[in-house]
């Protein structure tokens, strides 16, 4: 019984989780979670996620979701394969633990937020809402203030290779770097060359991809 | 150099990573952090923490912030101290990260306003949002649907044994059970039992005690 990655292309949980995959040159299969139609909130797919949430993961008997707990377990769990993308000891692992969760607990919240105002908002015909993008921004200048003086020390988040700290940033990177809050990082060269850096990589342009296949 | 966690008794993320390094019986040193001052907010603490938030560890060489990760950081650094917290394969490896994730991303930011609108914001003389709170007990009610069937198959949230994915709710846990949301817990059996069980346990025990020596 293969993989499956069960989820929604437009989803940036879902694509953290298809990009995991792609790095460790993993064979899966991609089944499409009609959202629109609430697929998500229904049998067959709460008994993957009780939350009823995507993306969820099925690998023979091991049923997981949450995008950052699929991606632990695809390192982990093929560690033999594709990109290493963790460190298992010491500093590094320290470290590595750290920026995983300044991601989920720092970035992503801010991130997530302005990616819904400028980005989905206009997909859906909503209406851009200026006062919570004013308040996220002024969050976003602080955070990619840290992240600047970090990545003047190592090329990565948790050190001199890319790991899974850095590779949960890409689908909310890639979506706030098609707004106007591009020039944040641009004015940054560090956060600037790692941005570039991470989404030029292939396993990114295959999750992205997924898109225009669907 | 010995381990000194800095931190507010008052915080739930300082209180979370006391709990684990109590559960590893470390020999620590606690270093209150003034926020009232601001002094998170300033050197030498955002020297360990750039984000301005507390907890922060020292351990020799090693300094960490972000309470999951610090719990990480102790669970797998004195893998060979006191419970064990983790689990480091299989199956049971996946659970674990399923249920760590679940506690940051769907427990705690509904917990954490319930905590906010009905503990907290008293002790500062503010003034409850009754909608905030019904918004989040409805979120509650769901999220603890899921906890009661997950914990109705095994007797913690990663398996058989106490591991951080139980740890990690312990502060908030706590908060919350202080307050008339307490009903939504002692109306499912499993969850009730489970609450019980891990407040009971004398590392939690020890946690709360530096809200009264300080």
């Amino acid at each position: 019984m293969g993989i499956k990655i069960h989820g929604s292309p437009m989803s940036t949980a879902t694509l953290r989780v298809v990009a995991a995959a792609h790095e460790k040159d993993l064979d899966f299969e991609f089944v499409t979670v009609d959202m629109k139609s609430g697929a998500h909130k229904q049998e067959p797919f709460i008994s993957l996620n009780p939350f009823g949430q995507v993306p969820a993961l099925e690998d023979g008997d091991v049923k997981l979701f949450e995008s950052r707990a699929i991606t632990k377990y695809i390192a982990y769990n093929y560690e033999g394969k594709g990109t290493p993308l963790v460190y298992n000891k010491g500093k590094e692992m320290a470290d590595l633990a750290v920026w995983m969760e300044v991601e989920a607990h720092q970035f992503d919240p801010v991130a997530s937020k302005l990616a819904w105002e400028l980005v989905y908002k206009s997909m859906f015909g909503l209406q851009t809402d200026n006062a919570v993008v004013e308040e996220n921004e002024a969050k976003l200048v602080k955070i990619l203030d840290v992240y600047e003086a970090r990545l003047s020390k190592s090329k990565y988040l948790a050190g001199d290779s890319f790991t899974l700290a850095d590779l949960h940033h890409l689908p909310t990177l890639h979506y706030v770097l098609g707004t106007k809050e591009k020039k944040l990082f641009d004015e940054r060269p560090h956060v600037s060359a790692w941005s570039k850096d991470i989404l030029a990589r292939p396993s990114w342009g295959k999750s992205l991809a997924l898109q225009k296949q669907t």
